[in-house]
């Protein structure tokens, strides 16, 4: 199993959204996602979310909040556990990131760009300002099969 | 690095507690916990809470809350990342379990327990009926060296 975080970044009504084209075989490459990586050991969420950010955007964050978990099943991935985080405060202007290209995006056309199907629902469930939550999405290959909110199933047509 | 779970059942003022008092070599041996276990592969934190606590006391729980994510470092075992849940709704009666002793405590004696010197923090946080909250706390044997809640480190005078 693998524990990460990831983070969107938000401003003035956009998000920093990092589009995945320059590592070889990535996993979500030709995605939009947030930042984010790894928990490294002795790693708390936020200590892996501070380091993450600085190390990928160069920003220091200084307020931030942690909105949900996400266990991600998969047939081809090990099971992923993602702390999943919004920053609305940090210092410093975004830098160049080695793991892809960096874009303040409007929230309007966030669902227009080509994302992961899972990520639609906790995209949705951030910008409805849902008190932390617990999502679990079960995958196979890069479809969406299953999908439970805090331990209880969605039904398809909650998602599809 | 290990993923677990723990909760409190509640009902009229009381928590369902456990003495661990029947397994060897018990890392939590002697002490009073909530119940609880390890996630088993593709189990979210949900499936992992409703499958440990019909093992160890026999009842279904029909509501329950997310409260919290515990990140543990030690000298002495791996990182733990244990998710705390609270429930007051759940069908059945306690039945007997393998590790240890159950008992119905009123919330105002759980303090005088033999208890971990973190849980004090994370049990007054629930008592305070915090928000979600992420706490780290870094152990050196048995005693509680640091602790830091939502990111930002708690001064010992915040826990001693």
């Amino acid at each position: 199993m693998r524990l990460t975080t990831l983070c969107y970044l938000l401003r003035d009504g956009e998000a920093l959204m990092l589009y995945r084209n320059k590592k070889a075989a990535d996993p979500n490459g030709g995605k939009w996602i947030g930042v984010g990586g790894g928990l490294e050991a002795g790693e708390s969420p936020e200590d892996c979310l501070l380091r993450e950010v600085r190390e990928e955007t160069g920003l220091t964050l200084t307020r931030w909040r942690f909105r949900g978990l996400v266990t991600f099943v998969s047939d081809a991935w090990p099971t992923e556990y993602m702390h999943l985080f919004t920053a609305d405060g940090f210092s410093g202007e975004p830098g160049d990131c080695a793991e892809g290209e960096l874009r303040w995006v409007p929230f309007g056309e966030i669902p227009s760009l080509p994302l992961w199907e899972g990520d639609r629902i906790f995209l949705r469930l951030l910008a409805e300002e849902r008190p932390f939550f617990s999502l679990k999405l079960v995958y196979r290959g890069d479809a969406l099969a299953e999908a439970a909110l805090d331990g209880r199933r969605l039904p398809p047509e909650a998602w599809r």
